[in-house]
């Protein structure tokens, strides 16, 4: 997995939209890759909660790398669509994206994910949204 | 329409994420609204297109604000979910997210919209990605 | 377009459930393909209105064949997803189906599409459910 | 749970196309419901595998009375939207549809789903498809 998780690390910090957002890269593993978002006045909606584009941006990263992991090595992946529930407002200190392959084909993969939201330190979270994705392999 | 327009320049100018990524609010009729966003690196996935999530984002707020139009005037909203396919690469010197109402009810309103992409003075656009929306009257 | 009508009507007769619930191939046109549904009470949900899961299998049957007639000749297709939103109870004396191709391309096509209720002859329609549809050419 | 399940199965009994197509309620508990659906030609696409509108159907169903599971006592459900991907051919000689709450608001239930295939006495199931619906709650 290492060597999956430099390509994911590269791939990541070349994305301008993660940065301009704030986001990090937490975690790569086979099948699910977590991106974590820290609390930001710059990402606000009307009602100063985090807007559905900023969670929808990390869930919709943490989703693809996740297929990512499940790809040839050959190929890279583009996100062919994705559908996702808002739950309740996404209020925090800091939100964690979680992406899952549920099923990898030879061109299609379908990912779940969810983005909890934290308050505090050892705070238990509350899922604040939940995504369910097609993902297809290119070759590079 | 131009208490609606006011109420909703307003709104627009307090999310935070719409001034972090560039995007300016370009028309607000009955039951549709359009937002723009010029190009960045800032907004970049890994090879340089726009990043999905940049191009949801502003197309979540043109379906939120095109829903805002129908709504009863003592009512906010908020989107309970939504689904984006994207149809090719978003490559352009700037991108129009138009949202229009296609059914409202006392609850729930549906939106579809589109993220068009344009290259260069007078061109022809391309549509990047199409979503459809459900949007929620909530009492403000 | 005569041999993508035949190629369609064979495929639709091949379909079992298209016959259980009484539905019947209306229009085969280049990318937009109509499925007709008269009301029975053995397509019905628990207060008598046509289930949700019969408009859905009549729209799905509709944009899988739009594709059709946009994919190339050796292929088929097989729908990878569709999300629907249903915008108030199927009340009607018959209904209509329509998928309509947005995007085409090698390996996806993307359709849109509705079902309209109608009431007693002569009468104008209702929109009653809108999707949105991702389909995929596979060699045959 | 006794008289949420005999609600629920009053409410089966009376979908017309659940009788049609052959599904039978298979379990009601707090959250989850669980229907059945044996293999029939009836039911195919052109391929002879269930058609993915049957598959559509009862997991719509499973999904909608496990939203009933949480709502009011005073309220009945109705399905707003769903979005479903289809992972591979419904093979098999009997499937399985189970629809579960994931979030559940005054007003609004947020739902998951899969459709299990087995093929065989003891077999073990492979999923066909997976949903994630909102279903919205109305007074009776």
């Amino acid at each position: 997995m290492s060597d999956i998780h430099n390509r994911i690390a590269a791939s990541f910090n070349e994305q301008g939209l993660m940065a301009t957002i704030g986001a990090k890269l937490a975690l790569v593993s086979d099948g699910e890759v977590h991106i974590a978002l820290p609390y930001s006045e710059r990402l606000s909606q009307q009602h100063g909660y985090v807007h559905a584009g900023a969670i929808t941006s990390i869930l919709d990263s943490a989703c693809g790398y996740a297929a990512l992991t499940k790809a040839p090595s050959e190929c890279d992946v583009v996100t062919a669509e994705f559908k996702i529930n808002f739950l309740r407002p996404a209020l925090g200190d800091h939100f964690l994206a979680i992406g899952r392959v549920q099923s990898s084909g030879r061109l299609l993969t379908i990912c779940t994910g969810e983005v909890r939201a934290f308050s505090g330190p050892g705070s238990t979270h509350k899922v604040v949204a939940l995504m369910q994705a097609t993902i297809v392999n290119v070759g590079q």
